[in-house]
């Protein structure tokens, strides 16, 4: 089992995402293949030599580097080998099982679906993206779609909904995934046309389809799986990440501001700490792009080694469990029997 | 001066509502007509008897109440004689000058486009709801549509832009008011073709367009008025709103498991009650309905006594000042000379 890792995407590549490979290798099942320039992956490895089972991490060079600025569709077409690419590649040859990248999301997609095709019944790939319920320890919800399509139909949810449900299952072992509908009120003629009619669609899926979730309920769900258009769920993680982290922000302040305060905060130190940790995304592993011929991880463009590291983790465990297949299985037989 | 209250409306109704008056009165210049069940409203005021300027509160008679679950355009038209359209009958009469009504949102919606008509060159009138902004003290910025219309075209937005910044100035005396478009990116080119279209919309409006803003950068944002669809815009409040309430929840629970947490809790309780403030939606007022030939302001299902005096101050400061007249003004002129 190897995963092929894009050494060059995101901010703080290579250095975080090799950082994170050697964190990761120890605890994972699957080997690594480094995809990039190979000068610089090897004077990175460097550092980490003798930390690591060499034989467990291989290099691939790619000459050329996706940049964050690049159309996605163009830089896919015209750098053919950029360590994106080459890496998304090598699961459809088959030389590696997944692919993990932290660069452009964009060209991420595009290579997804033009090199490895999407899945017969998938009208459309869309991002997963875990999302940590608040007051909730440990529980979390798969929002999807997190940006893959900015405009939905009712049966492009339904498709994400399915797709949702399996990797639920699959990656996290949850049976019989509920299924919430992200939506301005609770009851089924709320939202737009759009919205009622995945309603009707959800409700006649087989899917343990629990309703509408509204914005305020979003927080603490009961749902394991919320379905949206990718730009409401772009809009919904962005918003809690950026709402959470400014929470934090300014107790952090707050609790700095003169002597009592500070007493204060060293009370609750490990409190506050643990708070955080709840709400740390990059505990539920890297993004998957479902509904292509193969496990795609997207990873967030800032993510840090601890992030690449969990990434890989989840990425590994996945691996070992067919969810491509029962993807295609799956919509194989609601192609063959349309909504009951 | 006068504002009519619907007395019927809310959670809270009429308890809080008539608790809200009576705690305002004092602090604002209009007078209050209380629109409700003649013999409830006056059993409530008694326990305040003494305590008021009884000639500054009037009672008008209404024999019915929409409830939240009557279907809105129904009730309208069955229900003539409630609180609620009989209170936005007087603004039309030019008996108030402006109502206010924590019921059935959709009802106070379609009394107001049907009892008071729409602004000629607005297409569609919308909500506007204040958002403090996250560690920006007393600053705040108003969402414009926060659910009025699930689906809007480019031209809506625009329309939304216009009347924003309007009562952004008048109602808080902000000088060009920074209007953003609510996105899944900064660049012009991201998002769904009629955000594209409303971009270039906003571009050429005269308005002081800032450009895109996304997600995580809502909570602090730059902008004075955010601009998008009711769909996005309830979500984003709705969400915000449960986040921020989720995080203070939590604090408070992990701040009072043990001895050394409740200690430093102690210590810290002024700041962390200052910083609950600062979130605190009611201290900006009532969602007001914009696009309507009238002043309405729709205040929360579960609005407090204290959210009813603050929007009543609010209504009260706004109706000095002629935000439908300026309206009329610049969507006569819009319409006449079309986006220069």
């Amino acid at each position: 089992m190897k995963i092929a890792v894009d050494a060059m995407g995101g901010d703080n590549a290579p250095q975080a995402v090799i950082e994170g490979c050697i964190a990761a290798l120890d605890d994972m099942e699957a080997d690594i293949v480094l995809v990039g320039k190979e000068d610089v992956v090897r004077e990175e490895l460097k550092k980490y030599e003798g930390m690591y089972d060499e034989e467990r991490i291989q290099i691939v060079h790619a000459e050329e580097v996706i940049e964050n600025e690049d159309s996605p569709v163009k830089a896919v077409r015209t750098k053919k080998n950029s360590s994106l690419v080459m890496a998304v590649e090598m699961v459809r040859d088959g030389s590696a099982n997944a692919v993990l990248s932290a660069g452009n999301t964009g060209a991420l997609m595009t290579a997804a679906l033009l090199r490895l095709g999407r899945i017969k019944g998938i009208e459309r790939p869309a991002i997963v993206s875990a999302f940590p319920k608040l007051g909730r320890k440990g529980e979390f919800v798969l929002l999807v779609d997190t940006g893959a399509n900015v405009d939905c139909t009712a049966s492009h949810l339904l498709g994400f909904a399915h797709m949702g449900s399996i990797y639920r299952q699959h990656a996290f072992g949850t049976e019989e995934p509920k299924i919430g509908l992200i939506n301005i009120g609770t009851e089924e003629t709320k939202g737009t046309a759009m919205l009622k009619e995945a309603f009707g669609l959800l409700k006649g899926s087989g899917l343990n389809f629990i309703g509408n979730v509204e914005g305020r309920d979003i927080p603490r769900t009961e749902a394991d799986v919320l379905v949206c258009d990718g730009f409401t769920g772009n809009i919904v993680l962005k918003l809690t990440e950026g709402t959470a982290w400014n929470v934090f922000k300014q107790i952090k302040d707050k609790l700095t501001e003169d002597f009592q305060a500070k007493l204060g905060a060293l009370l609750l130190k490990k409190k506050l700490y643990s708070l955080k940790e709840e709400f740390d995304y990059s505990n539920y592993g890297g993004a998957p792009i479902l509904g292509v011929k193969g496990l795609v991880f997207k990873m967030h463009g800032s993510s840090s080694a601890n992030a690449v590291r969990q990434a890989l983790l989840k990425a590994s465990e996945v691996c070992k469990r067919d969810v491509i297949g029962e993807i295609e299985a799956k919509m194989g037989r609601y192609t063959e029997h349309g909504a009951e």
